[in-house]
């Protein structure tokens, strides 16, 4: 089961950067009444171990037997894949078939190069959009949609959709041509969608059970309601997190995995959290990190630089493999010193000793720690965050479930791109192009 | 060349969130002033267009045959090159040899897969390290040369060092075992290395001509002396950065580059930023970030989220391929007007209107520009980018060149591991095991 060590957070320990004991426990059990409301009908996210995964477990079958999988999605919807992938199947395309390419961008380059690397004929393209009007998804399902058809291929074999239950346009295409659909339930937005087919059917296409995942999820579901704080991480996080910005102004958020497997974690967990709570000129900035590389790159602003940052470690107790280092060169004592140790307990070493380096100068920190990296414990972590984060909207209160802030950039793409209804944004877009420019 | 485009951070443009033509114009003069005295013995990155290439091009002649080389670095040692391969061999591992592998960790698990894929036999390994201390690199140093050896396999054909010209393990291990050595130049730190043997022997080994690269940071180098503003992009960028931070607490620098292939470059630029700037309390965070996607991630929190960023577009004006989005289903709204347009139109358009609904919402933001990618313009972008950060240290009065606040970790990383030296340090790391945790 997922731990939080919050120790070095408290004034206790890193002065007066530090918070106290009684507000966050205080914190914490309004996080969880609150949230025990349920306020939002968004909130089914919570109940998604109910589902019945039949549907995406057969035709994840017949895709495992393909040699290509492509994803074409962006932000939630690429996410959550991406995660399953890298940290349940590492290193994949170069071991595993079928190879899998997540597109989520309309970047010409790298789509014809994964165009030049796959066989057609043995590809299977998921597209999936919650709305089916997402405009970078849809353009390059129309390259791929025009490449099957060119080749006289038949398309109820080489798509799948992912998107709404009952509306947009993937759904009208899927019913007029019969292509196979896995249902994004109503209530869930992109961000909060890893647990349903966005991520489930990657993860069977790669031979990960689903159900392992919901498992997990279904865990920490249970636990984020209990009153009793001293037995719920989840909502003794949210209320550091709040804490730590409304009552020491520390605005910055990093995410700091040691793993590899976890990097991409860092880059979701970002989407969540900056979608969920940055609006009202309010909420933090989550950074995506990865230790121990990135002590050789961040931890000197960490260490040293404007005093706005909580870090928060996550330590993977056990790791797949450990390698241990030989004992050679017993006169260099660079070298001497690490033999007969292995990799994971440097891993796990340094870990250690820049959660010490950051108290010693009083830099609050934090580390959830899990056990080792799976199926399950990839399922807690996910729904861990995604109630965490969801807890701290609840505490600013703030709708975490809303992003207005995207719309109007959507809207001048559609009004330059010549969207029938966004001619004024078209002229907007034309005036702007207009302007004089300061340039060097 | 590089243009760059500041209009959308001028008061007149955003208002009471802007700065001053004059403001602007007066700090980056001071930064030229500066920058010309060259005040640092490091300096001298400026000048790496200098440099005799024979050597690595000789090497890297014999590495292009085999079928896997891999580097072994951290920090600078590794973001440089990673930045090298992606952006000027995308996808590189599917499609061209030898197939590259930058382990820049010390993750067991990513090292095992590396180690199954590959063939030691035709495989090469590149350890880079300047100071030859490197803790993350030697380990797995050690781990390859074990069984390099126990293969009975020839070292000096397996392995090449990057490293100091006379000093560290690696220098000495390179003399005793006549193992070729490619060096880094003695006022070179790692975080400016990228244009040295670092970056540019991977580059070969790619079949980039270094010299290309070369060719564009020179470019740079000379313009980044012209006390005629105008024409000084560099000093421009450093001013206007440094005054958002000191006039207007913007604290977060968002490095956004319109590119999959430079997705690096955001990780490899926020080390540079985050190490050179952030000392002394002062400084601000570098944020790595890549358009279209986090449009869907981020953009959010630039919108409505705290008053705390700047948003530097990074903008490529053509792509290698254009890709043209056919047009199908013409009686659905959503998707007809997608038909027609490139993907490159609606990258560069999703750029254009981002920046408009940022500047519509007065929040900060400007744009480097360059007319494409290939080896000449990465040159210039590694120079570009190295120069303002080194001018916006000087007008912070910050060296941009040390990074004090990674030693304390890195000593009690010593100490745990039992390095000989460490001892007290050793039983600080015990002591702390031994106190009450508070854990949820």
């Amino acid at each position: 089961m997922i731990r939080l060590d919050f120790s070095n957070v408290l004034s206790d320990e890193i002065g007066h950067n530090g918070l106290s004991l009684d507000d966050i426990q205080s914190h914490a059990l309004r996080a969880v009444s609150i949230f025990s409301r349920k306020p939002y009908k968004e909130f089914d996210f919570v109940d998604l171990h109910n589902q019945n995964l039949d549907e995406l477990k057969e035709i994840g079958k017949k895709v495992r037997e393909k040699d290509y999988f492509i994803i074409l999605g962006i932000g939630g919807s690429a996410l959550g894949p991406k995660v399953i992938l890298e940290a349940l199947s590492p290193l994949h395309n170069l071991k595993e078939k079928p190879r899998v390419f997540i597109y989520d961008n309309v970047d010409p380059v790298t789509l014809r190069n994964i165009i030049e690397v796959i066989n057609l004929k043995k590809t299977v393209i998921n597209v999936i959009s919650k709305s089916g009007a997402t405009s970078e998804t849809l353009a390059s399902f129309l390259i791929f949609w025009r490449m099957i058809k060119d080749r006289k291929l038949n398309v109820r074999e080489h798509f799948v959709f992912t998107t709404d239950p009952d509306r947009g346009n993937l759904r009208t295409i899927a019913q007029e041509y019969g292509i196979p659909a896995l249902t994004i339930p109503k209530n869930i937005v992109g961000r909060y969608s890893v647990l349903t087919p966005v991520g489930l059917f990657l993860s069977e296409v790669v031979g990960v059970k689903a159900e392992e995942l919901l498992r997990g999820a279904k865990e920490i579901s249970k636990m984020a309601f209990n009153e009793n704080i001293n037995e719920n991480p989840v909502a003794t996080l949210s209320s550091v997190l709040y804490l730590m910005d409304t009552m020491k102004k520390r605005k910055i958020v990093v995410f700091l995995p040691y793993s590899d497997r976890l990097k991409t974690l860092s880059e979701w967990f970002s989407q969540l959290w900056a979608e969920s709570l940055g609006k009202d000129g309010r909420g933090t900035t989550p950074y995506p990190s990865l230790g121990t590389t990135d002590q050789h790159s961040q931890l000197q602003i960490w260490m040293e630089g404007p005093e706005d940052k909580v870090i928060l470690f996550l330590s993977i107790e056990r790791h797949e493999y450990q390698e241990e280092i030989p004992e050679e060169f017993h006169d260099i004592e660079g070298l001497r010193f690490l033999g007969g140790h292995t990799l994971e307990e440097l891993l796990n070493t340094e870990q250690l000793a820049t959660e010490m380096a950051l108290t010693t100068n009083r830099k609050p920190n934090l580390k959830i720690i899990i056990p080792k990296i799976d199926a399950y414990n990839l399922g807690q972590l996910f729904q861990f965050l995604q109630i965490t984060t969801c807890m701290t909207g609840l505490l600013y209160g703030i709708n975490p479930f809303n992003q207005p802030g995207v719309e109007l950039g959507k809207r001048l793409t559609y009004g330059a791109m010549g969207k029938r209804g966004f001619e004024s944004e078209g002229q907007e877009v034309k005036n702007y192009l207009k302007k004089q420019r300061f340039m060097v």
